[in-house]
């Protein structure tokens, strides 16, 4: 069974998530070599400089040949067509992983690669809304659920040595079924993208009206609208590949705010107390990650 | 004309944002004397040997018999309520100014007071989502901007005087009249509340169906909703003192999210993304506090 330490590791997609990978493999020595895949002629003479990596390549098929695990750390839909590309020119036994931030699309993707290789799903549960190689750090994984999707066909040694990178480099693996997974981040991920959205236009049309709301605006709008700064596109792809999920969501939230409204509407301050009280206490009460 | 180093300074309420005015005074030795009026003897006992005031008392005549300045810190009701009980116990001259959230209903009182004493309204846009007078500390109004209401009686050495406060620890003052002020803070501090309470309740809905839903909760839901896990009593007092405002806000908010709804149902991805691309780029570009 092939342990992290023998492994050369192969992370296709230098952005935030792939090059904070890489960083700590490479920087920790916690596999036998890491190679890094990407488009940008300048990140790969950066990831080199800093040590992120021992091979960079903008060529998939030199990255990924003999490599013993394949990381796909693009947006979703990249990931996706990106499997069906790698298919073919993958050696026998490779474990293909993927840090995409949503599962059910992608690992019905993993399930048409060849049945000679190993295929399991992962989405790293941390990030900022600061994107590309230069937001990369080392340690941005500590702490964070990292999690894990099997499918039918993967091994339990897949799932092991899954496990033992995320453990690897300070995240705790969580396994969950894709659509699970799904439905989980549709509410406690997608739909604070889709609120922070809504509500920096919110702000803008006040603004448009009376540019001083930019001047007052402080730490409330600060952290709620945080997340509408994140990349477009990879929240694009995220929306676009669980939309059933992210649709309920929204209407479970827009009847919460439909309440909030009209308790207010109504002066019905006890209901209202009562409402605002319990989100009070749930959040005040959550363990901070 | 007064200035700042002559004055005794008496704060009523030393919850977060009163204590952390009176640490501020004190510990910099911004003016002659710093009181501070509570209803609770143990906040008595620490903000005193806590070096935060020179003098504290639960009895407001004697806390504010002779002082120059009168500056109310509690939520936005009790200072309404207190205003009425201050008027005939003042004495001539005395400024009076409060910190609530909101500042209409604030002023109306205001303009009740005998005419003998100076009233300006004023609201330090800052905060944490804990409260009371064991989250205060020194230096939190540091670049913070402090809103200042001055009504149709309050002299030019008033607004200097309040001007003089603000700047002294480190806050910047922003003169606006007292409805622009509600209007601009409904969009960037109340609709954000309701935003991040509304978030709690769906994710605490799928948590009765899905418990791990706690455990997946990273970076996004942490942020966008931290304001809901502010002080309850405090937020029905704006909430209730500036319902149309909020409510405006609130349909405002309520009509993009619909949009941002029906483009994804529809599968409009070019519109969605320019939806996205436009918050993306306004929250990326706004200079962060």
């Amino acid at each position: 069974m092939k342990s992290l330490a023998d492994c050369s590791v192969a992370v296709i997609g230098l952005g935030l998530m792939g090059a904070s990978l890489c960083m700590d493999l490479k920087q920790r020595n916690l596999c036998r070599e890491v190679r890094g895949v990407t488009r940008s002629l300048s990140t790969i003479l950066r990831s080199f400089h800093e040590n992120a990596v021992d091979l960079a390549t903008t060529d998939l098929n030199s990255g990924v040949a003999g490599a013993d695990v394949v990381i796909l750390s693009t947006p979703v839909r990249a990931v996706i067509a990106m499997l069906e590309t790698l298919g073919p020119i993958l050696w026998p036994g490779t474990v293909v992983m993927d840090m995409g931030s949503t599962k059910a699309e992608i690992c019905a993707a993993m399930s048409r690669l060849p049945a000679t290789v190993q295929p399991i799903g992962g989405h790293p549960m941390t990030g900022k809304e600061t994107a590309g190689y230069a937001a990369a750090q080392s340690g941005l994984y500590e702490g964070a659920p990292w999690v894990l999707t099997p499918l039918p066909c993967t091994t339990p040694e897949t799932i092991t040595l899954a496990t033992e990178l995320a453990t690897a480099i300070g995240a705790f693996p969580i396994v969950l079924e894709p659509a699970r997974h799904d439905r989980l981040v549709a509410a406690i991920s997608h739909l604070p993208f889709l609120l922070a959205s809504a509500l920096v236009h919110t702000v803008a049309d006040s603004g448009a009206a009376d540019a001083a709301v930019w001047e007052l605006a402080a730490g409330g709008f600060r952290d709620t609208s945080r997340v509408a700064a994140s990349d477009t596109q990879m929240f694009l792809d995220i929306l676009m590949t669980n939309r059933s999920a992210v649709l309920a969501q929204l209407g479970t939230l827009s009847a919460h705010l439909q309440e909030l409204r009209s308790l207010l509407a109504d002066g019905d301050e006890q209901t209202l107390r009562a409402k605002l009280t319990r989100s009070q206490q749930m959040r005040a009460n959550w363990r901070k990650p």
